[in-house]
């Protein structure tokens, strides 16, 4: 086997054997065929693809790369959740102990924030003392007692994966389905999770700008999840406009905790929800209603628990930035758009991401909105207030959000777009 | 700039800008852009094309890459001839002197062979005492008292060419025809010739297996020349069989001497001395004829003294392969068929190439032809004759000859394919 023959079946546009397959992730594992090797290989598969055998081949492999956890020890069913990332997309938080709450085990592997769409990781670390990186030993400790654990992925999981997507992030062959959808499941599908429900987010905010691509990607995934043994479902989710009012850190820490005391914005109300009833649905807790454990106090309850067995206060006071900027409306009218990508640029520039791995984010730095698409607005009224630590940063923040919203002369239709569009199983 | 947004751009069938070619060209010379990342631009290119324009200017960041040779103190016009590489071809040598002969100065810069066509260099080394590394006034000198030179490319030029050569060579990336033509002519034009002569070659054996691409290369190539202020014609020669009937170091060396004494294989002599009519063309020496300088020895007297100049020993013995096979004709008829990328393969793996760069060549091994396509031969007749001092070789040499060729019935009508198939101006 060489891996130029490899290169050239997938460059003609010709199917890759399984022993290609195996071969090629296995060789790059170990450092026998080189990055600029798998970067060619890598951006022949973003052109010409790989056929649905091919994939399932791929992501085994991958799998097969490094060690499998296993959660059968524990006496709850486990589910878990994946999104493709989104601006805003704080669901994670009030989700993993919502759905503890309503008697399933949640695993939540999660990552750090690259590019405009934040990483759940990075938000938890705003509150003071949590800790991201558990032992596998911890991570079954916390999950087994609270019923949830947000964490970051052992270094054991799909080691293949790791190497490889970090070579994607540097060659321009992220946006491959493909890849996309083999790079999260082998991760998912090591981690042992029994159930697993796939947030993919469709719009401008999202990697899939298109419903037609989101729904490649998302059923992809379904049979990959489904053909390991793990029930797998996925929505098809709005991020045309940001999740919420909140975009940053801190910011979507607390709005986070208003929601699991039972309030917060109405559209992360929904996701949630939708989200923690496909999740007991796959997790065999059908009968479960998770509103109740919104509103009775018991998801809080979970939360609280699981921010304090990973080192975390709950009750800490959140760090907030040290300057402001608000933005307001330049006309009156209807709000008809408020642009995700924009908005999580705006995010990013303020300092609540990062543009290179080794970058620290502002736990206070993001954008705070004050109207969402839809809305009724007058002239000079707040649109957003930009935070962050270093105020030489409005300017380029205030380009990203410069043409993000229209606003139509009062009494113009506007239909809102649902924030579930599709379901695939 | 970023090489992100570079990548991107071609990824997704755009055009790269002036500026976005100068400066990948440039930071990957200077090591800013890592070879994981040109490789996957490279695949990108491969698979999405370049317009002329981007050509053009790719080429001329190559030759910026580098320092450029000047000629301008030669007495006599120079013209320099390449060829795309095929199975037998040692035109080169041949031809050099003869044009030197003829009143042009011939600055021949060429490589060593890898995978199955030869090298011009592995062959001259076949002569006890050849040098093919002269530094920049050593072959100048040559040059300006011999009329011809035949040596090794010296690292200043294109050094941005050298770098990505070796990256394509091992990402399955060679076969681009922007980056064959960029590539090519980077080095030629660097060099400072003031005309051109390209052989492209067409067939099994050759890197182009159809008119139509090897059309396109050819064009591509005169188009860069004629931009740079280089004279550039292409002459489309086949290469469906071997030229001539030898394909290996030592023994092309022989039947390169019989063509300079007035014999050798007729179509060794018809390419010479049509490639060496459209080099004095282009180098403004129309009226000479370079058969006469075959037929009265003073293209043979230039070999001499161009191959002392360089250390070696024009009346050496040549080295002969340990041990030798032959391989018969299974019956009789006509040799409808002979294979050029077979028997070349077969060259190769009797020792006359190499597989990787660090590989040694052996001096006596490759493939003699007693037959060519067109001859009646009868069963038990010898075909071909495999050299190599490595007899353990001969059994996989032999699976590389065995389908190449076809014997028909006596009396099968059979029509020779020209040497010259297109000429492009």
């Amino acid at each position: 086997m060489d891996v130029i023959s490899v290169i050239r079946t997938k460059r003609d546009r010709g199917e890759l054997s399984g022993e290609q397959i195996d071969w090629v992730i296995d060789a790059y594992t170990r450092g026998v065929v080189a990055d600029e090797q798998m970067s060619a290989l890598a951006m022949a598969i973003l052109l010409n693809g790989m056929n649905r055998g091919e994939i399932a081949r791929w992501t085994a492999a991958m799998i097969a790369s490094g060690e499998r956890m296993d959660f059968s020890s524990l006496s709850r069913p486990t589910a878990d959740k994946h999104s493709t990332g989104g601006v805003g997309d704080k669901i994670t938080l009030p989700l993993a102990p919502l759905v503890a709450a309503c008697g399933a085990a949640v695993p939540q592997l999660s990552g750090r924030g690259l590019g405009h769409t934040g990483g759940t990781l990075d938000k938890l670390e705003a509150i003071p003392g949590w800790r991201a990186l558990l032992s596998n030993e911890e991570m079954l400790s916390v999950l087994d007692g609270v019923g949830s654990v947000i964490c970051a992925a052992g270094d054991g999981l799909a080691p293949a994966d790791k190497k490889l997507y970090a070579l994607r992030d540097v060659t321009g062959t992220v946006e491959a389905i493909p890849l996309i959808a083999s790079s999260i499941m082998s991760k998912k599908i090591a981690e042992g999770t029994g159930s697993l429900v796939l947030d993919v987010k469709v719009g401008t905010g999202a990697f899939m700008k298109t419903l037609e691509d989101a729904r490649e990607l998302a059923s992809t995934m379904v049979g990959l999840g489904t053909d390991h043994g793990v029930r797998t479902v996925a929505l098809l989710t709005d991020m045309s406009t940001p999740l919420g009012l909140t975009a940053g850190n801190a910011l979507e820490v607390r709005e986070s905790v208003e929601v699991l005391a039972g309030g917060g914005p109405s559209d992360v109300v929904e996701l949630t929800l939708a989200l923690a009833r496909e999740m007991l649905d796959a997790a065999g807790l059908k009968d479960v209603d998770p509103a109740k454990a919104l509103a009775d106090g018991s998801a809080m309850d979970v939360w609280r628990r699981m921010i304090s067995a990973q080192g975390g206060d709950p009750d800490a006071t959140l760090p907030v930035a040290r300057e402001t900027h608000v933005v307001t409306a330049p006309s009156s009218g209807v709000l008809t758009r408020l642009d995700a990508y924009d908005v999580g640029v705006a995010a990013w520039r303020l300092g609540a991401g990062r543009a290179r791995k080794e970058d620290v984010v502002q736990a206070g730095a993001g954008v705070e909105l004050h109207a969402k698409p839809g809305a009724v607005v007058s002239a000079g009224q707040p649109l957003m207030t930009l935070h962050t630590d270093t105020p030489e940063r409005f300017e380029y923040a205030l380009q990203a959000v410069e043409g993000s919203f229209d606003i139509a002369p009062e009494g113009t239709a506007f239909s809102a777009t649902p924030i579930v569009l599709d379901r695939i199983a």
